[in-house]
């Protein structure tokens, strides 16, 4: 007896979870960080076991938090939610630092930022909890936060598979996104399918991605794919 | 290196968790229930050691919790959240059912509601952090979640001691509410001074409270009464 819409109605921020793992860098978004204690501060955080950046976090021992602005751009969450740190710099284009134990942090878009020392970590089945001890916490600059609900209704953004909360992916597509095909194409253009997890692009299916369709590289549905020209 | 304002960016909702023991029922308000993982479906929340819900659900190993909707009363807010399941039968004035395992849970002003199976307890100093399988869950109505912005900032709520996010009670007061005098009492009555935290009266000091008191109940500073006239 679980109807997973219950779920939706929890409210949470968006969050930059990053983490050093001997040179390399890792970074993703989550919408799970929260403070568990007051004394002595304690945040945990919830990530896909299939996750880079929770294997990096495993294996370091520590992870970096930023808490989003409200007007960040979808290209950030984009670079940090929908692609996997293995495969791409997500450092590259953007502005960010190092804390006291060299784990990196982004600094722009961000209200704030904390560094963390892994105390537990739980396994909680397709993801990790990860609870810490705050060592170093910062204002990095005033403003609203950018909450779920805000990334969804006014931003349009999707929930990937891995996230904690998906919980089916059957949210109302966001205006202009689609997988079903919307109209011809612009003239000496074709439409493809842009897979918003892992970015692979499926040239095939100009009527539409057929039911059953899994993305090749991540295994995201059908769902999970917007329509391009290409 | 850690300023505590950082953690005010961090964005939640408002929960009222529920617990049974034994016979009795227990209940208070958090902001701290978060989807940590979507297979199983999996719920984290955590509550102050000193919280009699916290007892309970340590002995029974189940809670209940209900999304509180933004249309949710002070008055129900300040009976789960400001009082103790001990001294105070909480549900008395409000609509509840039990669920399958009998765990009472509030069906008034809620979106949703959960039940969940403790799978862990993790000691994080002040509080106790639970994790647990999600049993069952029921959307109750449509609306918007009251979420703690919104409690702080439209409805002039205050964060208890005892509150994970709790960082040091130097938030503005809200309108209305203060610890210092404001003008004489109305003729025939006098002033007083409410603990919003356990509702203990202090009938002395008309002057407003002296620096350095604490509420002799429940250990609240100053900044936790407010000026009430009797």
């Amino acid at each position: 007896m679980i109807d997973r819409k219950a779920f939706r109605s929890l409210s949470s921020g968006l969050y930059l979870i990053t983490a050093r793992d001997g040179d390399a860098k890792f970074g993703c978004v989550v919408n799970t960080l929260v403070q568990v204690a007051s004394e002595p501060p304690t945040l945990s955080v919830s990530l896909n076991k299939e996750n880079a950046t929770a294997r990096a976090i495993l294996d370091a021992g520590r992870f970096a938090a930023t808490v989003l602005a409200q007007d960040a751009p979808m290209e950030l969450i984009g670079t940090f939610g929908f692609h996997t740190s293995t495969e791409l710099d997500k450092f590259a284009d953007c502005n960010h630092a190092l804390d006291g134990s060299e784990v990196p942090y982004v600094t722009e878009h961000g209200l704030a930022r904390f560094s963390v020392f892994v105390t537990e970590t739980i396994d909680v089945g397709s993801h990790y909890l990860f609870v810490g001890t705050v060592e170093e916490a910062e204002v990095l600059e005033t403003g609203d936060p950018l909450t779920y609900a805000y990334y969804h209704a006014v931003k349009g953004g999707k929930t990937p598979p891995k996230a904690a909360t998906y919980n089916g992916g059957d949210e109302a597509a966001p205006a202009g996104v689609s997988a079903t095909p919307s109209g011809a194409p612009e003239a000496g253009k074709r439409i493809a399918w842009r897979c918003m997890v892992c970015g692979y692009i499926e040239e095939g299916y100009p009527d539409g991605l057929p039911e059953g369709y899994t993305c090749p590289i991540c295994g995201a549905t059908r769902d999970m794919f917007e329509r391009i020209e290409l």
